[in-house]
């Protein structure tokens, strides 16, 4: 692969469903009382949002979408980052925009000033920690292929797409528009599968997608086995290595395995006391891509990969309350 | 003092500045590069608001307002209480009201649907765990005597005041107009300083009310000395048992002194590491008032406001996380 600049101004660009969070903790009851599935994330209309939030108990608000995390965490880290997202002209778009350009995030769209207001999900922290996810998607939900910056997205080394926002046919267009443009530009695609209901839902438009454009694919086992329809780790290591450059895949508390042509890295999952797994998938990515902008081996973006997730485990929320760079900078990175 | 009713439907109902928090943690230089007043809450423009906001690292909302957080603690506890307070029919507004009303609080005032959006306070956390506000009042810049819900503060044992709010005169008039209506109905009064500033900001005025209409008085050591112009604890115990039925004396890590009559009682602050000392006071007074309306001693409302306090002590923001009522039965209360 080569590259048509020597020096592309980002190190990565992300794009997905701009939301801010509101998360609560609740008891497992919570769970079963309002039909929950527990540990996923469901797209939620404005009447199932209130009547959720009206039965939550008080809040709090960061902003959140999954590759606004990963990319808000790549900033973190020090490196040079970018979102393409759709918020609305309203308060909680104001609070996602400062949020990514306060970590020194570029965030250029214009917010909506037609249409929904701005994307939110509703998320309950059960007492094991897992999060479970109720998106109203708001403004995010009219993200099309006329809101890919092509000049962005050309002018950074990687293009990252979160599996959340490929649903509705525009976004799906959006995505095959954005990982054109990118190749064109001689640089790579990263996509994390989200969820497995989403895999789920377009299993066969997934599989396309990433044997066709993908050159980085984050996925969780339950994810990858779905994906490929496999009943062993192993099946869906080997059919995702055939498929892209660089397969990664999460395994909670037990790490996670990357995989680069013959070179194969298992990494354990750094140690927490785990409070919240909301965002931990996005701050794994966080690391890894960071790791992989700067030049690192592929045990050494694993580990980073880790390392970030670790500092969202530990807290309330998807993003971590401190800078990545000068957490891992002792630890010599 | 005689009861209108034998049994008012509210412990409490406060009255204060609707805000919704903004948090961040910023180094020390942040507090010195804008000018900031650090330990204080300062009232701000829209353009300072913007400025700051800007200058801000990413953040988190959570409601807030001094008045409203203690009111929302008391709930917590498992009291009866109600919220009087102003704000705007927009998506913080929303939030603000949610969040006291999953608590369990009355909040039944309707939100404005002109003038400007929702208040929020800025604050800033620095590594010493203490927090400077800088307040954007928004919609509760306009409160006044007509916000005064009648027929709440008639119903309600306690009528709880907030200082930050006792600035221009509407909210000036508003705040004897309901110190009255509470009098009238055999119901008590109970205000907090809040600040120094507000304190010197307005001394005369503030002397003139708790010497007239306040029963129950809670001040910082800063804020009690600055009250009376004295110069030692003492003495500014002995004035304010002169004024009120109950002086309640915060001394930060070093506890609080309680007075009614001729019963003082000393209260150790309960044990935790500090992290934000942000709503402290306020969460004191709601495990004060929580035990005064439960007709416990004096000592007993003390070690309540200790305890509160140290449960948003511990971490980042100014309610607590957990129910202040589960905390404190396996205490024995």
């Amino acid at each position: 692969m080569t590259s048509a600049w020597d020096h592309p101004t980002y190190d990565v660009v992300g794009i997905g469903n701009a939301l801010v969070d509101v998360l609560t903790h609740e008891s497992e009851d919570f769970i079963d009382r309002h039909g929950l599935v527990k540990g996923s994330m469901t797209l939620v209309d404005t009447e199932r949002a209130e009547e959720l939030y009206a039965a939550m108990g008080a809040g709090i608000e960061m902003s959140g979408g999954s590759a606004a995390n990963t990319i808000s965490g790549i900033a973190s880290f020090g490196g040079r980052a970018a979102y393409i997202g759709r918020v609305h002209d309203d308060q909680l778009g104001a609070v996602f925009a400062h949020d990514l350009r306060a970590t020194g995030v570029d965030f250029r769209a214009k917010p909506a000033t037609e249409g929904p207001p701005t994307g939110r999900c509703l998320i309950v922290v059960t007492p094991d920690a897992q999060r479970t996810m109720n998106t109203y998607l708001g403004s995010s939900e009219y993200f099309g292929p006329e809101h890919v910056d092509a000049d962005l997205i050309a002018d950074a080394q990687v293009t990252f797409l979160e599996g959340y926002l490929f649903d509705r046919p525009e976004a799906k267009e959006a995505y095959w528009k954005a990982s054109r443009v990118a190749h064109e530009a001689g640089r790579r695609v990263a996509l994390t599968l989200s969820d497995t209901f989403c895999v789920e839902r377009h299993r066969g438009e997934w599989r396309e997608l990433v044997r066709e454009q993908v050159d980085i694919l984050f996925a969780n086992e339950h994810e990858a086995l779905s994906l490929y329809e496999v009943d062993t780790f192993e099946e869906a290591l080997a059919a995702a290595r055939d498929d892209v450059e660089i397969a990664i895949i999460t395994r909670g508390p037990a790490g996670s395995v990357v995989a680069r042509g013959d070179e194969v890295a298992a990494i354990d999952a750094h140690p927490v006391e785990v409070v919240d797994t909301t965002g931990a998938g996005d701050l794994y990515a966080a690391g890894f891509l960071y790791g992989f902008t700067q030049g690192r081996s592929m045990a050494e973006c694993g580990q980073l990969g880790s390392i970030a997730a670790s500092a969202v485990l530990g807290h309330t929320g998807a993003r971590p309350g401190v800078s990545l760079g000068q957490l891992v900078r002792p630890m010599g990175y």
